[in-house]
Parts: structure tokens; C-alpha cells; sequence
């Protein structure tokens, strides 16, 4: 029997404060942490491993990790608590579980869910600040959910993939769902997907942004789609409107 | 005919960054930066009259205020966007409209209506943070819904007022309504009502919560009620939770 057991983490952060998900030179990704958090609940070092890395400023309701712990050391509920008190107020976890060993929270997962937050009215509250991305000019609600539709279902993504290093190889994906729930002045875009490449949502809701502007129209979306990444998009919808908001296994 | 003309303000901020409402030795109220906002787009210093104070962390959805601008220097949409432009994004106008001279943002309300936000969950979402109470234990909402009522109507509420320097004459208030929502975790109070005391909604929501952990009852709220102020509540909600929603003319 191994000295470890898997734990499962659910968790939650405010991306403002923060240097993204990922381990940082600066020690402060959010993963960073965590990992800090763990040291000190049981004295040694001990990796996380999240579902997928997100960007600085971005959000997470729902973010997925896992962590290998010294077996019988706490019981999960007392993870929870021991690692609150010892992370920034700004990250939480929500929930712990323990998981079977073949867990793993990037390779394990079948798909996810983001949320596009846009706040489409002249005057940005402020209590949305770096919480939706503020588009002053009035937004073409109609045409954006034409275009959405276009963008449903398995398409090569290429045209809208950031590359990261080097170009990922396969940019085929499929977009199971892309709603725009309006309610006022806020938009609310959710993309629901078995995978999503490079800044794929910031990419999406910066075109569907300027289709709801009357800048673009379906043909560009058909052009990019079909294109297989010969021609790339370019309007990346700013991090502080997005967030990551279920992991799906 | 006068060389200025009244402007009346809708006014909306994040309470976390600010010393309150008013001006402060330190010039970092409220009213300061608005103050200084109007100075800079004016050339002149210009006072700002607010519905009323609210404390430091205490958030605004509607705060209402009026000034005497310059007659004729610029539209109402105008002032709007300049004196946006020279705020920070914590506070905003929402709406700049003229005002008959006889208009006065304190002394012609007739009531205003709160917002107080109360997370009941043992952990509290980041996106949470600052914006609501965190109350870690179940509260009994049927008994908070009932105690409520009773302090519904006309009544003396001088066991709730806080003291600032000397005590208030006239401690007479009616609260129209006093409702309490609840979405899951989030319970919302709602307080409309004629005038508000210093810290009255506040020591308000503290009693509310007492109540819904078990450990006031009905009868304590009729006793405070009866005392005329002999008696006092001291347990005052956080200012975190507190939204200035509305104020009524």
C-alpha cells in the first residue's frame, strides 16, 4: 500500500491578485499556493496538479486539481479546513475528496465549462470591475448568437488557438454548447466543450464581440473555421471576463 | 438668474477602497475624489451635498448627490463622462441629470432602501470576498423572517443607533419593509424605510443574525423595541455586507 493517498480538490479564486494557475518563478500562480498551503499542513513538499492551466485574471468557480498526500494524515474535511487557513482569502477551497490513484485531474477529464462575462452598457458598475470585460457600444445580441451557432458542434479551432511555445498539433475540438444569456446589460457567453486550445474562449468571445458590433460577419467565421489555422483571429477578449466553471469527469 | 445651475448625481461604489461617504482629513472619502473630479472638469472648487453618509466598506448601488456647476458649461451627459473620466473606476456616475434649485440630494429624501448580503456557507466564495458577511453557521431563516416583522412598522429604534458624538433626538423611524431573501447559501435583507439611524441597519442585521443562530429571541427584539434606547444592541453587522441601493424623492 502506498504511503499516499490521492486527495481531490475543488477550488475557487478571484484571478486579479494572482500570477494565473501555474507554478511562477514569483511564487505567485495560484498552483504556488496550494503547494505552499500543503507544505505547511503536513511539513513536506507536495505537487499539485491541476485540471488545465487559466491566465492571469482569470477567474475560477469550479477549478479541478489533485495532490498526492501522506495516507491517514487528515481526513479530507480536515484538509479543507487546514489548507483555508493557510491560503490567501482569495483562493478557496471548496471541496476535498479522496480519489482512486488512476484520478488525474488534467488526463481524467472529459470536458469543461467556461463563462464569458460581458458588461454591454455605457457606464461599467463598479462592483463588475475585472469581474466582466466592459463594452460600452451597444452589442448586436441577435447577430451574436447567429454567429454562435456557427461555432457549435466539432470544428478545426486552429484560427482561434494562441500559440504557447510551439503550435499545438491537433486543434480539432468540439464546442458542445455556446449560449449568450443576456439579463440587462450583462452577457453572459458559455462555452461547454470536450477541450479548448490557447486563449480558445478569449479568442471566440473577441470575434462573437465583434460580430455583435457589426465589424465582422458569418463569412468571417466560416473563412476562419475553414481555414485550418491559415488565417488566426486576433481580437483576444481581456482575462478578467472569464471564468473557468466546471471541470467535467 | 443664478451663475450656477444644480446637478443632481446617481452614484455607484465599491466601499472597499474608500474612508466613507464623507470627506475626509485624509481626502480619500468619497465625496473627496468626486470633490477633486469636479475640480479638475470645473476649474473651481465645487461641494458635493450626498443623501447621506455610509461608512468606510460600505458599498452604493444608487447614492444620490447634488452640486452647483457653473450654469451653461456643459450638458448633463457631458459632465457625466468628465467627471467619470477623472474617478476612479471604484466609483461611478451612473446618471447626471439638472435639478430645480430647490432640490437638495439629503433634505428632500423621503426614504432610502438598503441592501444587506449574508454568504451562509462554512466556506466563503472568493468572488464573495468583501461583498457579503460570512456567516459560517446554519441560520434558521424561518425565525429571522418572523423577527423581522416585528420590526416592521413605526417604532422607536433607539436600541439600535449608534452613538456619533451625541445621541440622536429623535429616534422615531418607520421601516416600511424589511424582507429577507434567500438563493442558496446567499440571503439578502432588504430595509425600506422613512430615515435610518447611525448604524441602524447594521445593528439591525446583527440582531437578525443572533436570532437566526438560536441565541435571541422574539422577546429580546420586543424589549429593545419597548426600552426607548434604555437598552442597547451592540452587535453590529460588518460594513462589507452593507449596500446603499436606493434613496427615494
Amino acid at each position: 500500500m502506498s504511503a499516499f493517498e490521492r486527495l481531490r480538490l475543488l477550488i475557487a479564486y478571484d484571478g486579479r491578485p494572482f500570477a494565473g494557475w501555474q507554478s511562477q518563478a514569483g511564487k505567485n500562480g495560484i498552483q504556488d499556493h496550494i503547494e505552499r498551503a500543503l507544505q505547511i499542513v503536513s511539513g513536506v513538499f507536495i505537487r499539485v496538479h491541476g485540471s488545465g492551466r487559466t491566465d492571469a485574471g482569470v477567474h475560477a468557480l469550479g477549478q479541478v486539481a489533485h495532490a498526492d498526500v501522506p495516507r491517514g494524515l487528515r481526513q479530507p474535511a480536515t484538509w479543507l479546513a487546514a489548507l483555508n487557513a493557510n491560503l490567501p482569502a482569495e483562493i478557496r477551497i471548496l471541496r476535498a475528496t479522496r480519489a482512486r490513484a488512476s484520478f488525474h485531474a488534467r488526463f481524467s477529464a472529459t470536458g469543461k465549462r467556461y463563462l464569458y462575462r460581458i458588461w454591454n452598457s455605457p457606464v461599467l458598475p463598479p462592483l463588475q470591475l475585472r469581474r466582466a470585460w466592459h463594452v460600452p457600444r451597444p452589442l448586436n445580441v441577435a447577430a451574436m448568437r447567429l454567429a454562435a451557432a456557427l461555432l457549435t458542434g466539432r470544428h478545426d479551432f486552429a484560427a482561434f488557438a494562441a500559440n504557447r511555445g510551439k503550435p499545438e498539433s491537433d486543434t480539432i475540438r468540439t464546442l458542445r454548447a455556446l449560449s449568450l444569456a443576456a439579463r440587462g446589460p450583462l452577457l453572459t457567453l458559455r462555452f461547454e466543450g470536450d477541450g479548448f486550445l490557447y486563449k480558445m474562449v478569449r479568442l471566440l468571445t473577441g470575434t462573437l464581440v465583434r460580430i455583435g458590433e457589426g465589424k465582422a460577419d458569418e463569412a468571417h467565421i466560416r473563412a476562419l473555421l475553414a481555414a485550418g489555422g491559415a488565417r488566426k483571429s486576433h481580437f483576444v477578449a481581456p482575462a478578467e471576463g472569464l471564468y473557468l466553471d466546471r471541470v467535467h469527469y
